[in-house]
């Protein structure tokens, strides 16, 4: 497959490239799509940055990451919210039609307690979202992150709490490097896209072994998800949106990001 | 909880110790029960440790552990179902009347094809450890292991497979660490129960962060774990067995081992 026309990379990917080289990279290797992290904006006005990647010709696929919504004082919950309305307001001034909701997890608190105050926090900012344009995508994260980053760590999961929130533009963001092992993944994506709540794919892939919990993802074919696999799943839910390429990799980072995007683009081609 | 009647400790847990020393610490410290770890009866004979195990008064609860059928070539699988005829035959010899699998997984291959040769080889074994008096175990492994270690990873596949297996002497050991996270683990420890088949359960925690994916398990408070919680459940299930302290954990088996008994023991009293 040489058609890139669906190639999307997160900026979180070369992060040791600023946004503005990043654009630039991206539009002469012929990458069509590029997803924000809200660290590559600090310090900037993300209107003239979503001007810029306009000009460049490309599109904001999302704006990563809102989210981190449970807190065991009511006061963290509060800050919260309102750093969701700030990250709405962000989407909005950049062009971005979706965030991307790491949902967190307090690990001083039931589970299920995180999960009840993650659909209030959602429900608390679905509204303004959609006077904004904005559509919220609530990614399962792997269960190893369940204690401190994401109470959601199945499809299951997320589409359920997509049911109890029950807003028009909350749903779910499929990465494989969260749900590959699930034996549920593949009916659970046909739930979500059935529903039409699959907003978001991302892609990468798992080592054997990980030697990190954060930052040692591999690039498509570095490991054993069954990327095909699941991109057939998603296409044949109706997904037709960007494959967004997201990895944290301390190994790929250390790399010429010129060299390791030329990489990107091949794993991409050979093995999506 | 006062009584220690029910407490059993891994030699893992204690892994500096020999299991000769165990034993003896473990009988001078009124715990009752015993899980030997294959290695820690390497070079010796196991009817003898078996011998020694019941003359200080203590139950051995299980051995562990056998599993690993998975293998891309069919030479890797049949090493596997002979190393697990071996391990029954130390189990008889011993006196344990449990084994744990840990069922294993190939990342060159589908988690399903994994699965299936788990369903396998359990099913090429099982006869003779029901001669031997010996149950068999599938533990889920938490999914950050599926790569390589456990293509069983939530008690809901474990339970799955435990009915496509249909025998009388397979089931599953429920091991907190594993399972913690999943929103569907009571409804499946139910229904394992009313199947007959909870045949263990471990306990440590989950520490936040996590430095290690092997060997930084907390002791039961140090974490995150609802303990008090799972343990309703499998009692509610109506299971009266051993609860089985299983941490594998550089940093307490740096400490004196005398001293950490001691914790492990008030762990097991305030938190379990």
């Amino acid at each position: 497959m040489d058609d890139l026309s669906r190639l999307c990379i997160h900026t979180a990917t070369t992060k040791p490239w600023s946004i503005e080289i990043a654009v630039e990279q991206f539009a002469r290797a012929g990458v069509p799509g590029i997803t924000v992290w809200r660290d590559a904006i600090a310090n900037r006005d993300p209107k003239r940055v979503g001007a810029m990647i306009r000009d460049a010709g490309l599109s904001t696929v999302s704006l990563c990451r809102g989210g981190f919504f449970p807190a065991l004082d009511v006061d963290g919950r509060k800050r919260a919210i309102a750093d969701n309305l700030r990250a709405i307001d962000e989407a909005e001034a950049i062009g971005a039609p979706l965030i991307v909701l790491v949902c967190g997890a307090d690990p001083g608190q039931p589970l299920e307690r995180s999960r009840d105050q993650i659909v209030e926090g959602i429900r608390t900012v679905a509204a303004r979202a959609r006077e904004a344009g904005v559509r919220l995508a609530i990614e399962p994260l792997h269960p190893m992150y369940a204690d401190a980053k994401s109470a959601v760590n199945t499809m299951q999961s997320a589409n359920d709490l997509c049911d109890r929130i029950n807003e028009p533009n909350v749903g779910v963001a499929v990465d494989v490097y969260h749900i590959w092992w699930d034996p549920n993944a593949m009916a659970e994506i046909s739930r979500c896209a059935a529903a039409g709540r699959l907003y978001a794919f991302h892609v990468c892939d798992w080592r054997t072994p990980t030697r990190d919990f954060l930052l040692d993802r591999g690039l498509m074919g570095d490991g054993c998800i069954d990327i095909p696999g699941f991109r057939r799943a998603v296409e044949q839910g109706g997904f037709d949106g960007f494959i967004e390429v997201e990895v944290f990799s301390t190994q790929y980072w250390s790399m010429d990001q010129s060299v390791y995007l030329e990489r990107i683009i091949d794993a991409y081609k050979t093995h999506v």
